[in-house]
């Protein structure tokens, strides 16, 4: 079998001939980022040939000069019978990155916070002292226990799991039958999911999970004390499989590659889960709550299930409310017993960390302000609603402001432009990088702050057209085509011109007039204004670098009083935190959801309206931005 | 590191120095039978080292001329640094052995059967039809089926397990939403185990499993025609760590012993449901209903509970009536979602085999005639009552019927004296061996049929004595010690003589006392005399060979009319048929288990009265056996 070598790592692999040069990658234990899902149409996974021959579909689709470097993409490349050599480019950020937390409690307002007498997890611990042993009571350990459990609690059915009546014998007598049950109260029965020997009331820990397309996030919640310890996030490993969730339910084809998937979030997640129990003290076993938020691709894909239909008309997930499911069957590294919350989704594109997000927020709460929620991330969810009504729907925002389809577009990592501005009379861009280190790229704030600036000052017009009449050195105009340079290649780290093309910027005000449209047709569908929002919350990793003067310049939101707008952060995962923590708002959010209208947008000829009034900047109907038309006519 | 091979079967095994041989024994795969759990007591394991030295602690237990011929105990012998050559003697019926069993539903009266239209097992089929999947109805494929359910159950919560919602969006996409349901009946709720395509109402099967210390049996029951369509038995595997509960118990001592027995009884179980479901073409996911009776240290060495605590003081099970278990817990090999009933223990020695075994008798039926049912295995059970109260015993019965004590005893299988009757005039024994060979020794029926007719021709006096006055060729006495040639050395399979000892009978005595004064005790208990008594009931393996002239010559059981006597067979196989397929029956069960109360003999100084009282042939007082009296003086 040939061998294939990949560098700079040095790991091989031996595949058979035809092999597929991402599936050799994977074996060798190479990552290769794959975003479009291994479709051929990224561009992403390219990587270099410097030894032996391959068959390659991809040479007609890459440039000549990169293919006379041999330069291929992997997934449209099959191993020969030769060995080769294989050069992977160095990429940022896909794999191993991870992350400790902030603990962002203190973005969500105080009164929509679960208080600590309102602490009421679905599985608590319960210490119980059982009568002793004796040959005339006739009765068996589990009955022992069983009405111990059922003197404080009532004399509802008890159910235990097979691994918890192993432990019961030699636990009653190792305490004098002084025992801690940890018990799942369900309707009218109780499940007992722990037997431990004494009083252990005081080691008990949750654990919230949000589980998004690119980033998974964990906190791991001490019940004892009623407080976040702990909080760690890091790239879900399935971003190997696809930037989006489309890529993912591609990639999700077969049941192997299904199961790869589900092995892949669930690794993450584990992980992350380990290291905050560790760094913590704390064994798995002790953690036997946990609420899991994701989108409902997310959803699926972690339980296992196939997502295809999902993505096929009439768009019907296999599920949508998830049930309480055992962890046995689901396998996070906590109590095996334990019941697992999931945050009911509400639509194929409107998820649980959705319904867990608005739990930040006023519409969570019984008022009749009308509230927007918004959670910009690689799709735009958009929550619209008051104590009388919620409306809920998901635009494809498309992954521009994440650095995807946007020439020089990455994450926001190290070496991102997340900052820049425009010099108004040169052209020329003042720009910062996270890590303040050479530019690699640019990151979605960054390219709203430019795109904001460069239209302020009158170097792109409101269609984001180039001046083509003053002369700027950043400015290079090649017939129909033109692009700008935010560092020349002596100044970029990867020795490389960063250019933002027409084309990146048109992306831009796709992606801005796709969300601001549809915040537009939904005050629309309840016959309301913009100035009629009580408050705009804005979630998602993205928000936090957001410069709301510059979006509001872009026509991304609304031209309101900054002070409605409140940034949220993850609400995804302190969502997960209160329904973890507390039935009363798992209660809510189930009601929430139920509550829910899914608004389906693609199919609306009302939003195509909206969309195309909304492709300028900051719109077509300047008067909606009264403060950015002030500024371009002082 | 040594290697030990092991002879005839040539396996080896490469051991550290300081293995027992026992163990290396079980690693090479060599079974050496080792019934008293490695005491170092029963002498069964020994075997001859021909090659190498070892480290035995049993020279000084073993006969020197043994000892001189290199025979040990293997279970207390280690490896030294030498390697080893093992000679295993040949033994019986220990491994491998299973058989095809007769349905024994015959042997039941039919009126105690459930009828067809009774049948209605935990786990039924269930054909529904969905609405087809609209994006305008916001139902999930798990509601569309929830909705489908709930139209034809009523609106009680439905639950699913992970594996199922799993199959639900292929199952419901592939007849047009037309899917069959296995679903479990909990008191307000519906757990739906498994979701087929289409119409599969009519393969639905359940298993019917009777685990006993000695051989295990199955079932195989069609459901949809209401038939038991395959049945069979093999030895437990777990022979190989003891032969009864006491040595298993003994032998469950550290977690690995206690996993290797819960893996051997699986193995046997799982061996005998794979055969029958092969010979029926039925898929194990096509099971989804099992009942499990078992005494009970079985009972809890199957779900691989520590059974210590049942020997020590105060002998308290840690569990008596088991719920409901998942058999993702459990694990035989049927359908993975399936709940599996197991009859209820009512004490550490009675067992779920005896809740089972009185389904098949009168005691289960609504009657004030007062019947005894007597499951006579390695342990003897008793139980006595009516429609208004039900006790129920144990009695350490001991081996003696099972061949075990017995000098030349064996089980009923190939080569073993089942019958005997002894010449008045010469004192010489005529015997009939199973399979017609030559003999290999004796079982339980045939030592029966020896020591009556030994009796009833005056060669052993009531106490078991041998006439010493008369000459008889077979009776040797030497001293106080007297044998009985049952075959001299040349007739026998072993080429030794098959001897019959004073202590043998002495053992058959005891053994035979235990059980009637048990009996005895009882109907003292209730103020009730022999005579009142209206059926009795035998069961276990070892009645249908017994001969009940004998076993009244003997004082075994009762001098009653002979049409009183009832041998019903496995009646705890043909128990757990009736509450697998019944859930009035699993009900009738669990009201007998409650209504039971258990009667500790060794505690009670009237058992031992009794007993010393039956001590005799048949008995000490010879009115109580009016129709021995009159063989006797006739």
């Amino acid at each position: 079998m040939p061998t294939v070598e990949f560098r700079p790592s040095g790991k091989t692999a031996q595949v058979l001939p035809q092999t597929g040069l991402l599936d050799a990658a994977r074996q060798a234990g190479v990552n290769i980022e794959s975003p479009c899902g291994g479709e051929g149409t990224c561009g992403k996974c390219m990587v270099r040939v410097t030894g032996g021959e391959v068959d390659s579909r991809s040479l007609g689709t890459l440039p000549h000069a990169a293919v006379a470097e041999g330069y291929v993409l992997a997934c449209a490349t099959r191993v020969l019978r030769e060995n080769l050599v294989v050069e992977v480019p160095e990429q940022e950020g896909t794999e191993g990155g991870q992350f400790a937390s902030e603990n962002e409690a203190h973005l969500v307002r105080q009164e929509l916070l679960p208080k600590q007498w309102e602490f009421d997890p679905l599985a608590v611990k319960w210490l119980v002292k059982a009568e002793p042993p004796r040959l005339e009571s006739g009765l068996s350990d589990l009955d022992r226990l069983t009405r111990a459990i059922q003197h404080d609690w009532g004399t509802q059915p008890v159910e235990f799991s097979l691994s918890s009546i192993r432990e019961i014998g030699d636990t009653l007598r190792t305490a004098e039958g002084q025992v801690t049950a940890t018990l799942v109260r369900d309707s009218g029965r109780l499940h007992i999911i722990d037997i431990e020997a004494g009083d252990t009331t005081l080691r008990h820990f949750a654990i919230a999970i949000d589980v998004g397309t690119t980033t998974i996030a964990v906190q791991l919640i001490d019940l004892a004390v009623a407080r976040i310890v702990a909080a760690r996030s890091a790239y879900n490993d399935q971003v190997a499989c696809g930037l989006d969730v489309i890529s993912r339910i591609n990639y999700a084809r077969t049941p192997e590659r299904l199961e790869e998937l589900r092995t892949r979030v669930l690794g993450t997640v584990n992980r992350l889960i380990r290291e905050v129990a560790k760094s913590h003290g704390v064994a798995p076993q002790e953690i036997s709550n946990a609420a899991i938020s994701g989108n409902t691709v997310m959803t699926h894909l972690l339980l296992g299930i196939n997502p295809e239909y999902l993505r096929l008309a009439p768009y019907t997930p296999t599920l949508l409310q998830v049930p309480y499911l055992r962890n046995s069957e689901i396998g996070i590294d906590i109590n095996k017993q334990a019941w697992i919350h999931f945050s009911p989704c509400v639509g194929s594109y409107v998820g649980g960390d959705i319904t867990a997000g608005i739990l930040c927020t006023d519409l969570a709460m019984p008022t009749e302000d009308v509230s927007l929620f918004i959670d910009i991330g690689t799709n735009g969810e958009i929550v619209l609603g008051n104590n009388s009504f919620l409306m809920a729907c998901a635009c494809s925002a498309g992954p521009a402001f994440e650095g995807g389809g946007i020439e020089c577009g990455m994450r926001a990592s190290t070496g991102a432009i997340e900052k820049a501005s425009i010099d108004p009379a040169t052209g020329l861009a003042r720009c910062s990088t996270i890590g303040n280190v050479r530019p690699r790229g640019i990151c979605g704030s960054g390219m709203i702050d430019l795109v904001a600036s460069l239209f302020l000052t009158g170097w792109i017009d409101a269609a984001g057209k180039f001046d083509r009449v003053r002369s700027c050195p950043a400015i290079r105009v090649e017939g129909r085509r033109a692009t700008y340079a935010l560092a020349q290649a002596e100044e970029s780290a990867t020795g490389k011109p960063l250019l933002v093309t027409e084309t990146d910027i048109e992306n831009i005000i796709r992606t801005k007039a796709s969300i601001y449209s549809a915040v537009a047709l939904m005050l629309k569908q309840v016959d309301m204004r913009f100035e009629d929002l009580h408050q705009i919350y804005i979630a998602g990793g993205f928000g936090r670098y957001l410069n709301l003067e510059n979006a509001t310049v872009i026509g991304l939101i609304p031209d309101l009083p900054r002070e409605k707008f409140h940034y949220i952060g993850n609400s995804s995962l302190m969502g997960s935190y209160m329904v973890v923590v507390s039935q009363d708002f798992r209660q809510r959010q189930l009601d929430l959801a139920r509550r829910m209208t899914y608004l389906e947008l693609n199919t609306d000829p009302a939003y195509l309206e909206q969309y195309t009034g909304a492709l300028f900047l900051p719109h077509t109907e300047l008067t909606r931005f009264p403060s950015v038309r002030s500024r371009l006519n002082p």
